[in-house]
């Protein structure tokens, strides 16, 4: 089997690092939390939980590494745990993009074996106290997987988050950038300029709106800066976003020349619907780097990373799931 | 006090319609339905409802009529009572948009006290059964009043609906056209584009597809048709497009010049923020028609018709909500 970490570090107790402190401490994980803002470092010390005097002191023995802050953080904490990191440990962390936390780990801390991980889950509040150790029972965990990446460092952080109740998904740093920019960039900007669109309508409108203004225009909550953060410097978004503005301009005209948006509601419906109604069979996989990959690409996820029975003692298969053909 | 209705014919049995019938009926109001269709009528009168045999023998003595059947079938309704309708009958509807339902009400039946409704209430069930008495507590309810539209009429559906709970809000057909294009056609069709949007990222998307893009496309699962129904022939849709292709086409400018949609972000932050946080006041109005649509284009509604106090016995005053400024 891979091996399990005995000694975890997680930087960043804002709403994700606090829910993996969480949920590893009640996974009888020995875990070591830090943060810079004394009020997440007060609130986590504050309900049992282990907080580090630094971030160079959280990392000092750890065998996992989590990177939980906000991705403009990202580099300034690389360079105060740099010389603190035995080579050779397993970094991961949880941004929403994998592209900029690959190159910036690679340049700042090449001796370590990392896998970039991003949990698809949250809520719309932030802070420890928001935490939750069930946050990420079921949720999606895309957990990349280059050519370069270290494969026993990967099967061991499966085997980490299986443990959590989260669905791994292995991907490239690329591929998960390009497909967040429709599912997560995307829905953003849309709610973003629905809530707008939506005012110019003036007060009768507002106070006409219902559950599809609602629940169309629910994610512009988020705070600004973490939407940004989302969609700057992603090369993905601008085609979604093409994509999408060619959707709306056909309808728009079919509006305008008296015609009809039902060939797109049947499309998006439909679209919808056969997302909404997805099924999944269990499948069986060699833990082979490039066949996990095409395993994510299908849509699959990892369940289970278990030993192989037979003559060849010690090899590993992976159980998953995907969506039936 | 304006009359209040003693018989009331509602035709067309589905979830808004089905809804009104056990609203009213629990109010304690005589009421008749009726639906071409044998198994919402069986599955009214099998919980109970009277249910007429034919939509000219719902009408014959009501004194108020709802037309709640879908706007295709509007026109053969009108054309099927056309003969047992009484000159001065008031007559109401449900249907999203108002234009169209007014027109053919002047075409079909000119005899009759006609007052666009339209209630912001639903789910993403249909059918009688799914039917819920208290559907439109708290909802808002645009009630048309038109130029050539019988104040007392208005005055006295304004009460009917405040007696179901509903918040009645005065308003033109054609300011509540516009206003609906921006929160509830919109809406719908940018939920079918991120529908549509999203699936065009591959399987790796759909399967990494959380909150936001759920939300999101939350709408597309409306049946087609509805949605078509709800945009289709109304001018301010083209225009409402026009406006949400130019807010994300300035993101994705921004982002392909290597820019923030950061300032995309904060003002749709601010927008939906504003929006929820909205407060509002008491206010005493006349029983006038162009007060009334002012109060209803400045984002206020009814909450009660009473009968004003001092020398003129017999003269109505409303109260309402309006936004604090």
């Amino acid at each position: 089997m891979p091996d399990s970490f005995d000694r975890i570090a997680v930087l960043g107790l804002g709403l994700i690092g606090g829910s993996i402190v969480q949920a590893l401490a009640r996974g009888g994980y020995q875990v070591s939390g830090y943060d810079p803002d004394p009020v997440e470092a007060a609130a986590a010390r504050g309900t049992g939980y282990t907080v580090a005097a630094s971030a160079a002191e959280a990392v000092a023995d750890a065998e996992l590494i989590v990177l939980a802050m906000p991705l403009p953080h990202l580099e300034g904490a690389l360079i105060a745990i740099d010389h603190a990191v035995a080579p050779g440990t397993v970094v991961t962390d949880v941004g929403t993009l994998k592209e900029p936390v690959l190159q910036a780990v690679r340049r700042r801390l090449p001796g370590v074996r990392f896998v970039g991980g991003h949990p698809l889950a949250g809520t719309e509040q932030s802070g420890f106290l928001a935490g939750d150790p069930l946050l990420f029972r079921d949720a999606p965990w895309a957990l990349t997987l280059e050519p370069d990446t270290d494969l026993q460092a990967w099967l061991s952080l499966a085997v980490l988050l299986c443990d959590l109740g989260a669905k791994p998904v292995p991907t490239t740093a690329a591929e998960q950038d390009a497909a967040i920019a429709r599912v997560i960039g995307l829905p953003h900007m849309l709610a973003e300029a629905l809530a707008l669109t939506g005012l110019r309508g003036g007060e009768l409108g507002l106070s006409l709106a219902a559950g599809s203004y609602t629940s169309g225009s629910r994610v512009a909550r988020t705070r600004p800066e973490l939407v940004a953060t989302w969609c700057d410097g992603n090369p993905a978004m601008v085609s979604a976003l093409d994509d999408v503005i060619a959707w709306l301009s056909a309808g728009r005209d079919a509006l305008a020349a008296g015609s009809t948006v039902l060939p797109l509601a049947e499309a998006g419906h439909r679209a919808r619907m056969d997302w909404e109604n997805r099924e999944f069979d269990p499948v069986d996989l060699p833990a082979d780097a490039e066949t996990l990959r095409q395993h994510g690409r299908e849509g699959g996820w990892i369940t289970a990373v278990i030993e192989k029975d037979g003559p060849k003692i010690g090899e590993l298969r992976l159980l998953g799931m995907r969506p039936v053909r």
